[in-house]
């Protein structure tokens, strides 16, 4: 029998709604119609025009056939495009996958066709490497050509062009709301241990909490001007794609970084946030015009791989206020944030820098988080020393990966998520991540699979075996470095043609920077040891 | 059979948890453990400390047989137990019942008795009250006595000491999670148009989502110093209670507003924060001393009722920052606020306050708000002067209204709240609350139930009939003022006998403050016509 605090109180519609970012659309467009949403070269939308161009595309995609639950893929930049993507798409019940735009035919190949995708917007500059990837694909998804006045033209992948193709929707066409908030929004693939990205499925839920949570982490208020450094194909922005909609901020969209433009968005449209991988900060300090410093608050997350020292040191003195925060595709972005304590304010500058080198702690929306043995879950001692992988539960994770039950299965072991970092956690309870149990290498803010790598290097014919590993760069963060053993009598190969044999099958940014011709050293059971590796891969280095 | 984007990907432990408020205090607790969470005259809790007091009243609730369910009542002022009880009784998994401190006995005796309470803790100030409703009840619930250095003492109550019955409490007790974020965290009675009270059952979802919500219309960010001139008994403070401690803030704690208190803790303790009605502001004007203006941003959020122009413009001209919000007991507290406009920074000042003293518009958190007929739904016309019910959807509202299937019926009518407030929408689509549908007083940020004062009038052996219509007052905002028809024959009554028959059953404040002789105007169908009676008031009241 229901207790008398559930008799005759079910949920209904006065107060019960799935959780979704869509509302944080609708409510701007209502409260601040004539406020700039949308900044884009000379192109200028307010909220209320951007909310109609959102409704049209998803009228338009309804009217192209789109049902709820079908994928709808974007290949671009950060442009208006792409940001009424994250609206229009799920309005229209679909989900959105951002693909990334450095990836080669194969990678956009294969996501197009795991994901199903029924839709493919592609931004012109990337049209060449699109209609490759199309030419592959068995079903032709409809392909729709962003051509944006501020890019380079690569030709057409598609048969109709976005603007005319939204001009054509219905805005007033019904919005296909999500049934539940457990419902699929965006679909975003991330390099795993095994060659093939995996899809992570994101919910309404999700990103509704934590494009929240994102507010309050970099403590915005109403109208932040956000300068969009960060892709928006990686975790949709870190939801800020839905986060800047719900505060009646304004996007400042920007195609590529450079020093140039971002200063110039700083200088002329008044930016307030942005966030950047340490490599984009690197840029940016080497970038800076000569006496430059920030004449009003700047605030950056920076993410992607833990900053350098050096990077903190230097933004800092440029007068911007970096927060170093942590997390993952799995868990809709951010889950963790290097929270400020006032009494580092009375540290000298270098302390504060080592108190911002760790990723730090939960974040409010972030439920739990511990430094365990995944296995037991044990948690380590608050020692600095002990080792454990980082472990996350409550209601920022993915549904899981699309059609791989087993990586699901594998990543939610125990009703934990496992983020294959392995960290220490200091007395004060910051978390600082140490070594890395997934093989996954972060260039440039970019996820490159060490076995995909792997797997093309053993593809050469002189190759006996190989291994790659990352090693640490001052201008990428990491790059990857291949180990090759060659097969006996192999004769006349060197480095060059190692990356050269690479770069005509995988993206330029996955390729090894540094290739070295070493035996693969292995535990007793044949189990490469990457950690070995690494000391190897470090010794020559130290030695050239 | 589940689409791809289900299919697989059911919640789990790791992705999905109940929303509920209880995690901000555990996140302060790790976080900002020697931050000073509570301020109470000279007693200060650390976050560590106030979370540990918490805990202890969880266990020591769990100790004394509360169960999952069962009803936990507070009398008291906004004191540090006050604050404990918000995370102690759903940490027990009980239902918070915060009773108004200004009700009678037989106010307090009908809430103890609807509400079940298993457990009632007693600030000794009011233990007089407590005692004489404990008299009337016939099951009795444990009484737990809060011995507050800070208070005159009404003697006890109960059986125990507070400090006593925490200290045997064990803070290591499993916490009662609760297991749907739909279970409820709070009992809120509200004075309806019936005599009886309703109990508005709050959920953990909407206590977290409004909590958020608040933090976000307030424009809060990292620890804010937030004054108790609110009492926790409404709304539990407007949903402050949970708010402050996600944001590892500091509660200064009051014990009864005056100006002289509330400017010493803005002075000496940095005070960020503060929520009053419209009657308190008056207060803090009247009692400002000589000089005085803000030397820091002082923000404060106003609501209970219209704020007079006067009063905004005043507050304003000490310094002061106020936001005015509209919201109510059904709706965890503030669902809509007067948003600022930029381009309203360049009005004069008396078109800046004509512009505060609307309602607003919803709420980020809020998801739907219209001003409609509240049978067909259809909204007004935004043209400032068409009069609909300010009617709201989605996740901020209350389960229903405990034990009353009926009254929870009617206030959801059709999907929507309904508000019981009169209003109109200005082209800009601000709501501004003309009338009330509803025939409640709001007296000093206390509601009070015209039928309540009405049914008590026409005990009087004189009185034939008699209705109550609110009149605005410049000090309590507005004033009971009942219209009394004498029966034939009645001699020697007068307004201060009618005025002495009402102290003698009612709460003081309930009572009319001004007592009108005259027939009641009626509809041709006989239904009261409340609007022309609070117009022959005002003729009344003018002549005098």
């Amino acid at each position: 029998m229901a207790g008398k605090y559930d008799l005759d109180l079910e949920p209904c519609a006065a107060n019960y709604q799935p959780l979704t970012p869509l509302t944080f659309l609708l409510r701007s467009a209502d409260v601040f119609p004539d406020r700039v949403a949308v900044i884009h070269g000379n192109r200028r939308f307010t909220w209320r025009e951007h909310a109609e161009r959102c409704r049209r595309l998803a009228g338009a995609l309804m009217a192209a056939g789109v049902e709820p639950g079908d994928t709808v893929a974007v290949l671009a930049p950060n442009t208006p495009a792409m940001l009424e993507a994250h609206f229009g798409v799920p309005m229209a019940g679909a989900v959105l996958n951002n693909i990334n735009i450095r990836l080669d035919a194969a990678g956009v190949a294969f996501i197009l066709e795991h994901g199903d995708a029924r839709v493919f917007l592609v931004d012109r500059q990337f049209a060449p490497v699109a209609r490759e990837a199309l030419s592959r694909l068995g079903r032709k998804p409809l392909v729709i050509d962003i051509d944006d006045p501020e890019a380079g033209d690569g030709g057409s992948a598609g048969t109709i062009e976005y603007e005319a193709f939204i001009a054509a929707g219905d805005p007033g066409a019904p919005i296909r709301w999500p049934k539940s908030e457990w419902d699929a929004i965006a679909l975003n693939y991330t390099s795993g241990t095994t060659g093939n990205p995996k899809g992570a499925v994101y919910h309404h839920r999700g990103a509704y909490l934590n494009s929240l949570s994102q507010i309050l982490s970099f403590g915005m208020t109403d109208h932040p001007v956000y300068l969009w450094t960060l892709p928006l194909f990686h975790c949709n922005g870190w939801c800020f794609s839905w986060a800047v909609a719900a505060l009646g901020g304004t996007h400042v969209c920007l195609r590529r970084v450079a020093a140039d433009l971002v200063y110039d968005a700083i200088d002329r449209l008044g930016v307030s946030h942005f966030c950047a991988a340490p490599t984009v900060l690197g840029i940016l300090i080497e970038g800076r015009p000569k006496g430059w410093t920030a004449q009003r608050p700047v605030r950056l997350m920076t993410a992607g791989a833990a900053p350098p020292a050096a990077i903190l040191r230097q933004i800092r003195a440029i007068g911007f206020e970096p927060l170093h925060v942590y997390g993952m595709t799995e868990m809709h972005g951010v889950t963790t944030l290097c929270q400020w304590q006032d009494e580092w304010d009375l540290l000298p500058e270098e302390d504060k820098i080592g108190r911002m080198l760790r990723q730090g702690v939960r974040c409010i929306v972030q439920e739990e988080q511990i430094v365990a043995d995944p296995a037991t879950f044990a948690e380590v001692a608050h020692d600095g020393k002990t080792m454990g992988e980082v472990l996350m539960r409550g209601n920022m994770a993915m549904k899981g990966y699309l059609k791989n039950k087993k990586a699901t299965e594998d990543a939610f072991a125990g009703g934990w998520y496992h983020s294959g970092d392995l960290a220490v956690v200091h007395p004060d309870g910051y978390v600082e991540i140490k070594d890395r149990s997934k093989d996954i290498i972060i260039s440039g803010g970019e996820n490159i699979s060490s076995i995909e790598v792997e797997n093309v290097l053993c593809d050469h014919p002189a190759v006996k075996e190989a291994a790659v590993v990352a090693i640490s760069d001052e201008r990428w963060g990491e790059v990857p470095c291949a180990i090759v053993e060659l097969k006996p009598g192999a004769a006349g190969i060197d480095a060059d043609a190692i990356v050269a044999f690479c770069r005509e099958r995988l993206a330029h940014f996955k390729c090894p920077r540094h290739v070295i011709f070493e035996p693969l050293a292995r535990t007793a059971t044949g189990k490469v040891q990457k950690f070995r590796l690494r000391q190897i891969a470090l010794e020559h280095l130290a030695r050239r």
